[in-house]
């Protein structure tokens, strides 16, 4: 189920107000229909890592396939007053918002893609007001979706194989917060999700036992594990620290011992507080000398990639990781920079005027074109991704330039095979591409990250993958960069 | 327009499952209506600080109001498999749900109140499988809209009485994200957002002009100032750093002065990147000299309180603050540890038993009883905050103890009024409280933070507000922990 079916609204004005006012410039310059192209794209890999997952896009498609104002909208668009109490937004303008038609060409990498800074993840080609409109919400969905997917395939990479289970809800921003994260999370590469209504929405599988509040319902600890295994004796995982840990794995351990005797096991114990490398290690040996080597133990309290890391380090002995707050809301970066920035314009001739915005800082000035990011593969190994500009196409050496050292270039070799990512999504504002089942886009990123060498996947001080600019647009960037240097006078 | 009307879908499944689980079994062991009290609160104010503003009831009142659980989330249990196979929910239980009605109890503090760690902001008493479904939706809600609402006080208060613009949806963490995250922003005193759905829906004041793609789409920079001075004569605030930000300036003076000879004026200028104090403190000066003292100066670029702060001490020029990324997912932390602990059960014979969760830290120990908030003030300045439980009542010298330090205690004199801050908002699950318009409650914000000595609102290393635990309260809190500690054997 996709965000608007889960809205009741009319998401028409789920953008910024600046792009509304621009649109009504554009419409009132005549300039409406001018073709436009935009890209969205983020500057740096999010957790100082080495890689990012793309995600979100079937949400934004969705999003695109509904763009309508109603006249709910037009109306709240018509009370808003100038600074001098008249109407802002004209009548023929909001006439032109009533009759608007999704008439757009999208190109986008597809989720699950491995992606790198300074790649579009999705193209925008069409009328300039529709464009401008749409950066809002594309961000919106793009930044935080591929920023949680990317924590997940982290926090995966980091369990080697363990079970990796998303249980965020209570801390994340909102319930679409929730909701969006738990769609990331599973594309990075989560097993299951403790949200139900994400379970249901999105068909991804749900885990959950008990809670403390449980275990004080009742006079005693083993009372309330026994009760528990009575109502669900194939599926209890206890909660072991609501009073003293080492004592309610005990407990456990006396209560697995009465579950097995009625011909059942228990699942597993949960440990939520305390040292848990310590209190993992003597947990499985409390279990493995009671002759309960199957039982799991799960963990959770805050953990990132970088703390089951350092417990896998200390040897700790964890089978399963409930990943919360550090999981939903990305917490150590919790919003990825993307951004939406106009690369074309057509002209009157019918030729493409290239288009950038400058910045002191060479990293921040957008690239100009019609860009595509073409992949080189050896080996089934990735070794450099080059952006180009369709209508320059690529030059015969298939040679790149370092996007913010000009000095440093690469050539791919005539054996390399390659693939270009962004595909068509929206032909004249129909769609042309069906998003995957979730669980298809999750073994996609699986078999992306298998493509990358490990050394990028490191958390501390990755091996940086090689992205460059194709050699004729560089040149076209650089040039124009020079020409709109001179143009300024300070 | 609340929660359950911005979604589409029923929202009883927007919980963990361990909730049902629990659920399940408190219904098996026939104790689905014993009578539990729960508590919300958090332990650490957010971002360092010295103080916390209470928000989102408004959402939570509506989730409340409308549980319901629908034939088809029924389905969805249904489906749901143990790991032997079966039905894990059991029909008899999923018919309790379908019937289930919601019957609590529930008392808050107000939105737009200051509060202070370990004092409930929401307390629901209730049959224990009502309250426990609830847990999760109610901190998805409360933690996060508090969370920003105190950042956004935060913000405000470093702003120094400028204005201040949130424009964070594109970094939001998720629409709704976003839509939250403006309600919340205007309760703790930002004057308007330019997020149009959050202006539509919460009537919050809008503002946005251009972004750098509108400069872009004009062959120069001048050109696009003019066009559009052109459409919005008397709304036009010029971006000037799309190509050199000095430069900018002197064509928006160009286009201002061609303006005023239309007979409107330029509001403002906005620089989004550079050196922002050398910059605006150079374009006050082009402008003044340009005899255009009323334009305005309005900066955004990752700012935050911190930030604001240091500029001002620089002596930036700046008129207002466009807030983005850092206040819609409170960038530095981005989760509200918010939790929600059963604190009592009502035995068979009526009386309740007091319940609480050990743990090796203190702070960690959840607190017994039905409490209430009690705040002492004297000469309109809060001196203290009581927390006591209403069937203890509170001792005659008003007596509170430090609730980490037993050995630091205070006591309230006669003369200090006092005021308890959980008000009713369900009886028996009927609303019995109507939540105030956003704009009473952003000057409730306004006029809470008026009575809070300037040194808890400090930014770095505050005054730590006292909040207590009533004298018999926290006795009974003291034994109860040697009782759960002794019963320990490990």
């Amino acid at each position: 189920m996709n965000i608007t079916q889960r809205y009741q609204l009319s998401l028409a004005l789920l953008t910024d107000m600046y792009q509304l006012t621009m649109a009504q410039g554009y419409w009132k310059k005549g300039m409406e229909e001018q073709e436009a192209v935009f890209h969205l794209y983020f500057r740096k890999n999010p957790f100082q890592g080495g890689y990012t997952i793309a995600a979100g896009l079937a949400d934004a498609i969705d999003l695109l396939q509904h763009l309508k104002f109603t006249e709910q909208d037009l109306s709240y668009l018509r009370s808003i007053k100038s600074s001098t109490g008249q109407q802002l937004f004209e009548d023929g303008f909001l006439d032109h918002l009533r009759q608007l038609q999704f008439s757009c060409d999208v190109d986008a990498i597809e989720e699950g893609t491995v992606v790198f800074p300074n790649e579009p993840l999705l193209r925008i080609k069409g009328p300039i007001l529709q464009c401008q409109l749409l950066e809002t919400p594309l961000l919106t969905i793009l930044n935080f979706q591929t920023l949680i997917a990317t924590k997940a395939a982290r926090i995966v990479d980091a369990a080697q194989g363990d079970r990796v289970i998303e249980f965020g809800m209570r801390r994340a921003q909102g319930p679409d917060g929730a909701l969006s994260a738990a769609r990331a999370a599973f594309i990075g590469g989560v097993g299951a999700t403790s949200n139900m209504l994400a379970g249901q929405l999105f068909n991804i599988p749900v885990k959950g036992t008990h809670a403390h509040s449980w275990v004080m319902s009742f006079d005693e600890e083993q009372e309330a594990f026994a009760a528990y295994a009575d109502v669900f004796p194939d599926d209890s995982v206890f909660l072991v620290d609501t009073y003293n840990t080492l004592d309610g794995i005990k407990k456990a351990i006396e209560v697995a011992r009465q579950l097995r005797e009625k011909g059942s096991e228990l699942k597993g114990i949960r440990l939520d507080s305390g040292d848990l490398a310590y209190l993992s290690i003597e947990g499985r040996r409390m279990l493995d000398e009671a002759d309960f080597p199957d039982v799991s133990i799960l963990a959770s309290n805050d953990l990132d990639e970088n703390l089951i890391q350092s417990l896998k380090l200390q040897g700790a002995r964890i089978d399963t990781w409930g990943i919360g707050t550090k999981l939903v809301t990305a917490y150590d970066q919790p919003a990825l920079g993307g951004v939406y920035k106009l690369a074309a314009l057509r002209q009157k001739n019918g030729d493409w005027d290239y288009k950038l915005k400058l910045s002191e800082q060479l990293i921040k000035v957008s690239t100009p074109g019609i860009l595509q990011v073409r992949r080189f593969y050896r080996n089934d190994s990735l070794v450099g991704d080059m952006i180009y500009s369709e209508p320059l196409q690529v030059n015969a050496s298939a040679t790149m330039v370092h996007p913010n050292d000009p000095t440093q270039r690469k050539s791919f070799a005539k054996d390399c095979n390659h693939q270009d990512l962004l595909v068509p999504v929206f032909r004249d504002g129909k769609q042309v591409y069906t998003s995957p089942e979730l669980s298809a886009i999750q073994e996609r990123t699986k078999q992306q990250l298998s493509l990358l060498h490990e050394t990028y996947r490191r958390f501390l001080n990755p091996h940086i993958y090689k992205v460059g600019l194709e050699e004729q647009l560089h040149e076209k960037k650089f040039k124009l960069i020079l020409q709109l240097r001179e143009s300024q006078t300070t």
